[in-house]
């Protein structure tokens, strides 16, 4: 049994608005909203044909219009070891013009999975087999369905790991579909950077494999990088072939304190400009570190209400002692406010433990029944500073919301968590003009919407802003070529 | 004056046979070939019809149809500082159905210039322009033309670089082009992993750029990655935003000599595997150190006529000494014959030296006439040796060629240096099969025809043997997407 079908998702926005961290624990429900039948697919009669047809194929099991599973997003469990059944399943819904809607984890934030126009939820989240790990090639080979933390796991006794670091829920084919990252993008790169082929069944059901499996190569154009990012959009990844990194030897891990988030950000800046290798540099601002220690503090303690940046450090053992001296030094030279460095492991994981708890330490003191809403904007990093200054605090005080900063400060891409009470039309309103002027700052700051969530629904109109209509009819055009539907 | 138009250019195949580092010195000679006019595009008339008009608008200078230019590979230089007028050149061509051929240094090996169908060819290589270099956000921006090392040089003060290591020649407009690489691959990766955002002039003559300027996203269809590698056959990138590195405090470099390919090869992913921070691992065998004797030594001295490992570290001063430390561990564990490291900057350049001019050691001691062909296959590591051995050394010698190889061994991507006479029937055939046989090889090894140099038009052949008719049908929807005719 390895990927599900659901007839009929209703998987909508409003169900995914949260943190890729968070969303699928802890806020997972069902949205009012029923989708509509966009007359260019097809009807509710023609659908129910082709869930008929796919029922043939797979077997009674391989399909639910269970309610429950549909007001969830929408899934039961059905039997593939290989991408064929999916070509299948894909096949049905082309000829019936079904619209299709790849799932996974459910874990993506923007109304990734939404299925706007009805159709069919194909849920591979069941397709979880290593197929094949390469040790002395540095890869593995695996199916969509199968979760990062678990095949790190499986593969630790060799050395090796993949070194993506999204939500601890997400699965391949997502983490493929929004080019995910999180902390460690830093020093290791985005989810492109570790794809070596992709096996996708395309939207008129055909299977294509995108490369052989050198690290390398120049060989015709690049469709790793075209599917990684897409969202599910120009196909559906079945399996995949990653790139696997060394686990370093050794961590460590730093915390450093400034008076502003200007001064931390510059730190930051420098820190990297001084050619200290890091392995990751996030940012929390005073608020956020607040947040922590109305939590009951972490890693056994309470911490400075001051914006800190967390440092960490991998390598060898000496080269991580010296690393940490030579950030030290800059830290001082810049005037921090304090500089504490982890001697063992100990104190590692209780450094750490600020950052790692940061979501958790915000979704439980939050008054019952707000939510969070987090934005994903990336800036050229200079930039950075100013955008969480002038477009974001300053703006949530006038607003009256509670906002907070946790930001992958190395690539200048941060999240602002914003807090708000979806029963008052006003607070929503106010988050969602927060939200689109941030958006709209950190186009005119030559930035992006998404460092790492993707655009889903939820962005669909910033993108245009973001790209302009020339280059989102390119895109349009190639969405075109790939699934004329 | 920034670029440069031809008429009916006539670059070919066999031009450009030479590796990406010689042949645009001391290969480039006028082909016999011609090219023909296909009947899709435009005749020999509409042509002319189409120069004269590109006259009208850029001005007698900005055009050539001097024999020499065409013969050359066709080019005069013109005006412009932005992309604007390659747009209006773009516009006559593709209102007329002229082929266009896109050309920079004419440093690339695959007739990835050639005109097969004549047309007229833009030289980008008066593009010059170091647009905006931004510090603080360790990116540039640059015009096609912009020669790699010319810039490297430009902002070298400023503590950055832009770590690609293609011929000394290369343009930007190229390396995007190709997605180029070098001995910096293992630790830098390659073109596409610094292109933040292009700006490319489309097939109809639309322009339009691919990104803002965010060192990470995830917003929308990754075109970056799309035109970078594509080789100037779905549009013409004619700016750049490029990410740039930080330049290392410290060097330094190594090598180790083995018994056989064989033990090099398993050294190589061991020494990788045991997680030494490496800034480069390159391969000579025998026969490569052989040729370095041959034309007196290197660095000062000659070397012993072994399979080597030439390893470069970069870092910190005390991270860079304890990993030569770690590495000569590995590597005496692995029982090589031999481990020099430098201790000083002179040591370091005599050292690397055998690796810088292997080349042009091959190029010289040549007997008159010959030539050399450079492969560039690459593949799973695991599988390095066995090719090298199998399908090369072997297969040479039974064939009469003289080889030698030179290799990226840290990203199984190795060129396979035959020397040829272009006079003897026989030797052309051999050498034309065994250069077959390689790529075959490298295909059924799960590899690549090409590592870094891409298709061009000497391996569209093998291309379709790697890809598969599906993806192939897939690229050339896509090109066809982007550029009807």
């Amino acid at each position: 049994m390895a990927c599900g079908v659901v007839a009929f998702g209703v998987g909508s926005y409003a169900t995914s608005r949260l943190s890729q961290d968070i969303s699928p624990v802890l806020e997972r429900k069902p949205s009012g909203n029923r989708p509509s039948f966009k007359s260019q697919y097809a009807d509710r009669d023609t659908m129910l044909k082709a869930v008929a047809e796919i029922r043939d194929i797979l077997g009674d099991d391989a399909v639910s219009v269970d309610q429950d599973d549909l007001e969830e997003h929408g899934y039961s469990e059905w039997s593939t070891s290989n991408s064929d059944e999916v070509s299948a399943v894909v096949k049905v819904c082309a000829r019936h013009k079904v619209p299709m809607i790849p799932y996974g984890a459910g874990s993506s934030v923007e109304g990734n999975f939404s299925s706007p126009y009805s159709g069919i939820c194909i849920d591979l989240s069941g397709m979880q087999k290593i197929i094949a790990f390469h040790q002395d090639d540095m890869d593995v080979v695996v199916q969509a369905g199968v979760n990062w933390t678990n095949l790190n796991e499986e593969i630790k006794e060799s050395g090796l790991f993949l070194p993506l670091d999204p939500s601890p829920t997400a699965l391949i084919g997502g983490m493929v579909a929004t080019n995910c990252s999180g902390t460690n993008a830093l020093r290791y790169g985005t989810m492109k950077d570790y794809v070596v082929n992709l096996t996708v069944v395309l939207a008129d059901g055909s299977i294509i494999k995108t490369r052989h499996r050198p690290r390398k190569t120049s060989a015709g154009y690049n469709l790793n990088s075209l599917f990684t990012g897409s969202e599910g959009t120009l196909g559906i990844v079945t399996e995949a072939t990653l790139k696997l990194a060394i686990i370093p030897d050794s961590f460590s891990v730093a915390t450093a304190t400034f008076p502003t988030i200007r001064a931390a950000a510059d730190a930051a800046t420098k820190m990297i400009r001084s050619g200290v290798p890091l392995a990751a540099l996030e940012l929390m601002d005073d608020a956020q570190m607040g947040v922590v220690n109305k939590n009951g503090g972490a890693g056994g303690r309470m911490w400075g209400e001051k914006t800190t940046l967390f440092l960490k450090f991998s390598g060898t053992k000496d080269s991580v002692e010296d690393n940490v001296r030579l950030a030290r030094h800059v830290a001082k030279a810049l005037r921090c406010n304090t500089f504490e460095a982890a001697t063992d492991q100990k104190e590692m994981d209780s450094l750490w433990a600020a950052r790692k708890q940061a979501l958790w330490a915000s979704l439980a003191i939050r008054p019952e029944g707000t939510q969070i809403w987090s934005t994903d904007v990336a800036v050229p990093i200079s930039r950075m500073a100013e955008l969480i200054l002038e477009a974001s605090k300053e703006r949530a005080e006038k607003l009256g919301l509670f906002t907070s900063v946790l930001g992958h400060v190395g690539d200048g891409n941060f999240h602002q968590m914003v807090m708000y009470d979806p029963r008052s039309p006003e607070q929503v309103q106010a988050t969602k003009e927060y939200v689109e002027i941030m958006m709209e700052k950190a186009i005119e700051m030559e930035g992006t919407v998404s460092g790492e969530h993707g655009i889903g629904l939820g962005k669909k109109h910033c993108l245009l802003k973001e790209l302009g209509p020339e280059t989102i009819g390119l895109m349009k055009a190639m969405k075109n070529t790939l699934d004329p539907m």
